[in-house]
C-alpha cells in the first residue's frame, strides 16, 4: 500500500517546519464554507461572513467560489483591504468611530458600504459629515451586554433612525445584533435558545418600530444549530471558516472541522514532570483560554497528523501555560515517545481567530503560503 | 498661565487619534532604562536587557545612550533583526531549537552569540552541526519549572557540558536562569525572597560543578528590588523599560513609570449600565489579565492626559472585557462626563510586552512613529 499523496505531503510539509508556523488545511476550510453556505441557503437567510476570522484575500475568493459576494468586517482598515482584494459590498460590524468618517466617506463612495450606529451623536454626525450614500444599520443590544441599542429600547431606536433620516443618502437598513453570550452557553440547547431569543427579540423590536427594517444577526454557534430563522434576512457568522477548540467544546464543529492548527518546535523535555517546551507562546496562540479537565487553564490540546490532516485533539496533552514565546504542553503521565526534541508539535488553537491574527499568514498543507492582511498603521 | 509646550503636544497627539494607536513617552523609558542600568552598576552586576519588550532598532538606540552593548533577544529572527541595527553581542535566551541550526551558525558567524541548552541532545547537535564559535549557557531551572535543568541536578548539568566539550568552538559559559515565578509573588518581600532563592540556588548549582561559570539571572521584579546579588555576572530584565499594571501592582514601579498606553477612540457610550465601548480589543491589548477590585477579569485601567503624559490609573474606569477588536470600560458609578463617544480614552495595559507586540509601531508623545520589526515570516 501506497500512502495517499496528500499524507506525503504533510509530513514533508512537517519536517520542513523550523519555528511555529500557522498550517490552514484548505480542504477542511473550503467544506466549512459550503456547509454553512448550505445551512443558510436551507434556512433562506442570506450569509454575509465575517471577514476578521480570516482577514486574507485569498481565503476570501473561497467564499466568492461558493457564491458569496457581501461580507463582514471589523475596521475600516479591514474594509480598505478587501476593498483593494475586489469586494463591492461590505459591513463595517462595529458601531462608526466618528473620528473616521473621512476614511468612510472614501469606502462609502467606492463601494456598498453598511455602518453601524447605536447612538443619536454619531448618527448625527454621520449625516452631516458622511457626504456619500451608505446602508445604515441600528446596532442592537439583544441581550449580550457589550454595544448597542437594547432591544427594549424602541424609543432609543427611533430617536436614532429619525438623525438618519436628516441626512438623504443614509438608509436604515435593519437592526443587527451579536450574540455573543451564544459562547458562554453550557450545551447545544443553551445556544438554541439564546439564539432563539435574539431572533424572537429583534423580531418584536421591529414590529414595535413599524418599519421596513431587515434583520441581521451573526454568531457561529447560533448558525449552526439555531432552528429558528423566521423574519432574519442576513447572517455574518465568521469563525466556522477555520473552527478552533472552543467551537468544538460548544459543540458546534467537530473534530474533523478544525482547519487550522500551529506546528511548533519541541524544544525541551521534561519526563520529570511530563512536561515539553515548545517553541510557540502568546505571540503565536493569544492568550484566549478553555477550563481544562482540572479547572486549570487550557490553551490548546496536542494533535498528530492523521489522514493527511490534523488528528483529533488528544486530550491527555494540553498546552497548559504560554509566555511570550514559549508553551509547556503537559502530559498526563509519561510523556510521548513521539515528541524529542528538535520534533514538531501541531496544537490545536483555543480561539482561531486571535490565533490566525498573530501571524503574517498560513502555510496550507499543499506547501503554498497565504497572506494575511498586512497590521494596520498607527500613525495618527 | 501658559500650559508647558509638551503638554500641548499630547492634547493636539489626542486630537488627531483616529484609530487604536500604541503611546511611547519616550522621556519616561528612557528614564527607566538610566534607572536600570544605574542600579546595575550599584550592584555591580553586567546589564544585558532583554529586547523582546519592545523589539525596536530606536528605542535599542535609547539603551545603547545609556552604555549597553549586549543585549537579550527571545528568537533567531529578532537576533537577526537586531544584529542589522548593529548589535554585536546577543544572546537568545529560549532553548536552542535543533531545527534552525543553519540561521544560529549564520548569527554566530556575524555576532558573538549566547546560546541556551538544557539537554543532551541539543547540546551534541550544536557541538556537530553549528560549525561557528558560541558561547553556550545551561539554562538553569531554579524553581520557576518552566525550562532548563533543575538546579538540584548537577549531575545532568555535567553531562550537558561535557557534550559542549566536544565542539571546541562551543564555551560553556554559565549557568541561566529566569524567575519567572516573581510574577506570581504576593508582595515586594515575596519577589525579594524569589530574588534570593534564585541567586542561592544558581551559586550552590556553580560550587557542586566546580568550574568556572558566569551567572545569568532576569526578570524585571526580582532586578528592581532584589538585594543580593552575591556572584551574579549578569543580569536580563526586559519589561522595565515600559512597565505595565502588572509591575505596579507588583510593587515594582510607579504609576509614573509607566510609558505605555493605548489611545482609544469612545465608540459606545450606556450609562444605564455605567459602561463605554472603545475601539480597542484583544488584538490591542492582547488577553492578559490581572484580577481586578471585584475578583472579575482586568485588562487594563482608564488614564487621562496628566502634565503631559499618562496619569496614574483611574481605578473606578476598567478595561473589564475584550473581544476581537473592541473593549468595554465599566465605571463604578455614573460615567464620566468627559468621555463622550468620539473621545479617546487612555488606557494602560495590563503587560506591555504583549500589548506593544500587536503594534506595528510606536506613537511617541513628540508625534513620532517608532518601528518595530515587522513580524517573522512563517514560511517552511
Amino acid at each position: 500500500m501506497v500512502s495517499p499523496p496528500h499524507h506525503d505531503s504533510l509530513a514533508t510539509l512537517l519536517a520542513g517546519v523550523r519555528r511555529p508556523t500557522l498550517l490552514l488545511d484548505e480542504a477542511r476550510a473550503r467544506a466549512n464554507i459550503r456547509r454553512m453556505a448550505a445551512r443558510m441557503r436551507e434556512v433562506g437567510v442570506r450569509l454575509r461572513p465575517h471577514f476578521k476570522t480570516h482577514v486574507s484575500a485569498t481565503v476570501g475568493e473561497w467564499f466568492r467560489d461558493e457564491g458569496i459576494d457581501g461580507i463582514t468586517v471589523t475596521s475600516a482598515e479591514m474594509a480598505r483591504y478587501f476593498a483593494d482584494a475586489g469586494w463591492r459590498d461590505l459591513t463595517i460590524a462595529i458601531p462608526v468611530n466618528p473620528r473616521q468618517i473621512g476614511e468612510l466617506r472614501s469606502l462609502a463612495r467606492a463601494t456598498e458600504l453598511g455602518l453601524l450606529v447605536d447612538d443619536v451623536v454619531t448618527a448625527r454626525a454621520l449625516a452631516r459629515d458622511l457626504g456619500a450614500p451608505a446602508r445604515v444599520w441600528l446596532k442592537i443590544d439583544a441581550g449580550y451586554g457589550r454595544a448597542g441599542i437594547p432591544w427594549d429600547a424602541p424609543r432609543r431606536a427611533l430617536e436614532v433612525i429619525d438623525e438618519l433620516g436628516a441626512g438623504s443618502e443614509l438608509e436604515p437598513t435593519g437592526l443587527l445584533a451579536h450574540a455573543g453570550d451564544s459562547y458562554a452557553a453550557a450545551s447545544p440547547d443553551d445556544i438554541r435558545a439564546v439564539h432563539a431569543r435574539t431572533v424572537e427579540r429583534l423580531g418584536r423590536l421591529r414590529g414595535e418600530l413599524q418599519r421596513p427594517l431587515q434583520i441581521s444577526i451573526g454568531d457561529t454557534p447560533g448558525c449552526t444549530l439555531g432552528e429558528d430563522f423566521d423574519g432574519v434576512d442576513e447572517a455574518r457568522p465568521g469563525n466556522f471558516v477555520f473552527h478552533d477548540l472552543m467551537q468544538l467544546e460548544l459543540g458546534v464543529c467537530t473534530a474533523e472541522q478544525i482547519a487550522v492548527a500551529v506546528a511548533c518546535p519541541v524544544i525541551g523535555r521534561y519526563p520529570a514532570r511530563d512536561q515539553l517546551l515548545i517553541h510557540g507562546g502568546a505571540i503565536h496562540f493569544s492568550k484566549d483560554r478553555l477550563a481544562g479537565p482540572d479547572g486549570t487553564d487550557l490553551f490548546g490540546y496536542l494533535a498528530r497528523p492523521h489522514e493527511g490532516s490534523f488528528g483529533p485533539p488528544e486530550r491527555s496533552v494540553r498546552l497548559t501555560s504560554v509566555s511570550q514565546e514559549h508553551g509547556v504542553l503537559t502530559a498526563d503521565g509519561p510523556l510521548p515517545d513521539d515528541l524529542q526534541v528538535g520534533d514538531v508539535a501541531l496544537v490545536l488553537p483555543v480561539h482561531s481567530c486571535l490565533t490566525a491574527h498573530q501571524f503574517p499568514g498560513y502555510l496550507t498543507l499543499d506547501g503554498e503560503f497565504v497572506e494575511r492582511a498586512p497590521l494596520a498603521e498607527p500613525r495618527v
